[in-house]
């Protein structure tokens, strides 16, 4: 009898111990909603509400994956999730609309535990396109589909396809209807779209998470640049440019110009950075977006964390949507720049 | 007279020096055409014959350029062309078959100087994709077109359409058919295409430069894979994975089974690790190639420059056709490891 409450109370307190110890290790979300210039003069207290509330929603939902054990991936798409199904945000449901009147939408996904990574491109029929980027990066040997085969590969997997017109919405509308007169007054020169207010090409979404297992994880997803044309890809299907996450340096999720953040493999490199130069997610992510892009016009920022928790948001805009909760730091989420 | 023959002799040894300087700096080329169990024994004399030609006129083409003073990027994408227009490689007219018994053919550029980039993805009726790449980073604002989109682009800009079937070969025929009956043994389980033999998927054609300027250039083309579905999109035309170029750091193209090539950033992280961690050009490509890549199975290899005219052929493979020419080596083309 002694010996089994001796073995059970061993047992307890070896249970105890890593109970424990699964607490004490950080968990930590950081989420965007796009930069640009946003500015709170023109920003209505109503309109501010809605957009402090969704990134709210997003970062609690989230956050409640990890809380509950869950894997960094399902709080990275769980998050992304929320801002996807909400008209306020590029990508999902708020998606700008491309040159021809439709919506084409970009995502990506990695893990930073296997360097694991799926993406899509120009989706004109899949209402959650972060979700496919998961498929593709569990149910395939690909990493990147694009277009029609995409939305093929997601019907062999069973996921719904939705009518295109879903991701109707006036503002976005109106958005396509002034950037277009602003495209033919300057003879419909596509260079012209780079011209375009920061506002006609904001708004991508995505996430970084930080699970109980010590597994980082990254997310982004969008709608791309308004009245883009001729196929356009930008950063955020591109690992390595949008999206980028690695166990051994860091987890980024970008939004701004993408081309910039293509040509200077923007995610890649401040994880480069992070693991080659010892720097940390701060330092790393204020270098390339201050630093290195923002003298050659690149616009836009990251959201940036390690495994240690560490968490970055850095923007070279007027403001970023953004926010982040970590086990040591409290849900915050922001619009303008401090 | 005096005076004037002295200022004569002044501006002859000053236009001495110049010329006697730019021909100091050190020209570089080199190409690939593809890296995988490239067996001796199953090659014939002819064969091999054939693609040390092939391989030696893109570099002497390529060559050729850079003597005369022509830029980086002029002798990337002539010795790509060269390339592109033999049927021995996967790329432009020896283009590999899609599932669906088309071709896809992918492409993109980088200008180490300015770090612009052109890429595009799923193109099926440009005979030379690489012009195409060039076209997207010198005429448009965006680096990365896709699909119908891309040709869009291409016929506004009064590029020259192809049929489909110009890429159309016996022997690419007969690797499609081969193809599908081992993913149908296998009861068309996607995943089994990851386990097709090497060569259905090998033959990616790339080369890197170095100019008189000091300015380096990369730049890859290929058909993709055989037997692709669902518009599948591998390292080729992704900044960052199979190609990349930064004055700064290194130029490099890469070859090999794609989808490791985006998830390992390689093309980014070996100019990384030249940057940040002072490695040269041949450690770090065979740091990522050998032990990055190797141990997770990720098959490939790259050719790597820098600015001061290093050149590295590095690859984990039975073999990489593959040739490089500099202004202190002569030409050499090899096929085997050594």
């Amino acid at each position: 009898m002694k010996r089994m409450i001796s073995l059970a109370g061993i047992v307890g307190m070896l249970l105890c111990g890593v109970v424990t110890a699964a607490e004490d290790r950080p968990l930590a979300i950081a989420i965007h909603g796009g930069a640009g210039t946003i500015e709170k003069s023109k920003m209505t207290a109503e309109r501010e509400k809605a957009y402090r509330a969704k990134l709210e929603e997003a970062l609690a939902k989230g956050y409640a994956i990890l809380e509950a054990g869950g894997t960094s991936l399902a709080a990275v798409t769980t998050a992304i999730n929320v801002l996807e199904d909400s008209p306020l945000f590029n990508a999902g449901r708020g998606a700008v609309y491309t040159y021809d009147g439709t919506h084409e939408l970009d995502a990506s996904i990695m893990d930073g535990r296997t360097r694991q990574a799926g993406a899509v491109a120009g989706v004109s029929r899949i209402a959650n396109p972060i979700d496919l980027a998961q498929m593709v990066m569990e149910k395939s040997p690909f990493v990147m589909l694009a277009g029609e085969g995409a939305e093929e590969f997601a019907r062999a997997q069973g996921m719904a396809m939705v009518e295109n017109s879903v991701f109707d919405t006036e503002h976005r509308r109106r958005q396509l209807d002034e950037a277009k007169q602003k495209l033919d007054r300057k003879g419909g020169d596509q260079a012209s779209v780079n011209a375009l207010p920061v506002p006609y090409r904001m708004g991508t979404v995505g996430a970084v998470a930080l699970d109980r297992e010590g597994n980082i994880a990254a997310g982004t997803s969008t709608g791309g640049m308004t009245a883009k044309r001729y196929g356009r890809i930008g950063d955020s299907p591109v690992i390595g440019a949008g999206t980028f996450a690695d166990n051994d340096s860091c987890a980024v999720s970008a939004t701004g110009h993408g081309e910039y953040f293509i040509r200077f493999s923007v995610a890649a490199d401040i994880c480069a950075r992070v693991q080659y130069q010892g720097k940390t997610v701060r330092e790393a992510a204020e270098t390339v977006i201050n630093d290195v892009l923002k003298p050659v016009g690149g616009t836009g920022g990251v959201i940036v964390l390690d495994a240690q928790g560490n968490v970055a948001l850095v923007f070279n805009t007027a403001g970023m949507y953004r926010g982040s909760r970590t086990s040591s730091q409290p849900a915050s989420v922001a619009i303008f720049g401090e």
